[in-house]
């Protein structure tokens, strides 16, 4: 990924609000794949005072739209088009981490996969899996 | 529902801490169907300033999973197995709402959708639908 | 649905060759919705004598696919993009129907639905369902 | 996996019989990784002469299926809860091979991915990818 896509990415990473109120993070961004973390917050937790399955999903729907984002041109920004997320396991733990890939980049489509794990006690462990379908867009102007 | 069913719908529901960080709220809950809303927030945005698609699905899947919990029996709780979501159109409106149903129900797995509306200058606009697999679990004992 | 339209939607159908292994006929379509039916045979089951899930599916995301073709124009064909499928009963039965219908027409891409019935014993059973993207191609010259 | 249940995946695939009308064979199957082929018929077909996407999603669906009827124990068959396919490529080739594997095994359900590869003048394309839930039950008495 060029220098300029990367800062675009960063930039627009930063402006989602959602991001800013789970903690989420770019831990690193290359072309094809994004990797994010957040920590536990109780803020963003279901019934039983775990992260909800919502929130890791709203992580792996960014990191998947910022992997796509990372293999197109500067003129074009991304949309979620649709995405399945299989939960594998509670996530419990102190922090999560998402890894997303650009499984196959289109000229219109990419299709992106990612998979969230928990960090628990210093043991990673998969809790959730994602194969989404990202729509390269025009960017719009600032 | 029994009455003592929607006590523990209603309940679950407000102990999600990201249900309150959204500021979603049950319109209403029946055997089989939950309706959710919630109000724009600037702190739930994507990189554009509308709602972010994770919250949009947030809100489906916790609906779907009450849903499916209306049509449990009193000693069993709702698991998300997995679940798919298209999304038809920006999240753009001061408001949302949530129709969820339970398209079957099953002894270990009941299957779900839900339709998000965006209401926007008193208009609805269909902007997302899902398709989810729910299953029932033993409650915890509180 | 313009004659026209109708006319290469039903020829389109009939150059499946896969469609034609099945038994597959169109029922009805209209602009928005395509039924179609098929009957049991034994080559198409899986290991328990029944409906292969696989052919159920195809079916779904033909009458789906012609569902999208139904509102496209005349110089537009139809490609599957993904599809998702929940099955909710064995596909037992003596004959099956398939009901696909348009969720949301866009200019590129349509998302439609689907449920599948067994007919059994004179009874409809709802069998499985579908969510389903389809994408808005050029037509390809005969 | 064992001997025995080596076996019973072998004789359950070959009670297929969509899997006979494909001509669809096992490459090899060992625990937790099914892999599966069969060649182009121009009875599997859609509209422009390519193979039907309904045909790669069955073949992906079986090779899912025994993948997690390979890590389940000699008392339990396998049922194919839901499935999400993307389409990546056209299915154009003269053989096609679909590699399904385990992403997790649970007691009730287990999670699968496959891709599907078209081989076409000796070189290999992906153009399918699958994320899958199946679900274990006791076998049948035969």
């Amino acid at each position: 990924m060029s220098a300029s896509r990367e800062k675009m990415l960063r930039e627009g990473f930063g402006k989602h609000g959602l991001m800013r109120t789970i903690g989420a993070e770019i831990i690193s961004a290359h072309k094809g794949r994004v990797d994010v973390r957040f920590g536990f917050n109780s803020a963003l937790t279901q019934q039983n005072g775990f992260i909800h399955a919502g929130v890791v999903t709203s992580v792996m729907d960014t990191a998947c739209g910022y992997a796509a984002f990372s293999v197109g041109s500067n003129s074009s920004d991304v949309l979620s088009v649709e995405f399945k997320v299989n939960f594998l396991a509670p996530a419990v733990g102190e922090s999560f981490v998402v890894h997303a890939e650009v499984k196959r980049a289109g000229k219109v489509l990419s299709v992106c996969t990612a998979d969230a794990f928990a960090v628990h006690d210093g043991k990673e462990k998969l809790i959730a899996t994602m194969l989404a379908t990202m729509m390269n867009m025009p960017a719009q102007p600032a």
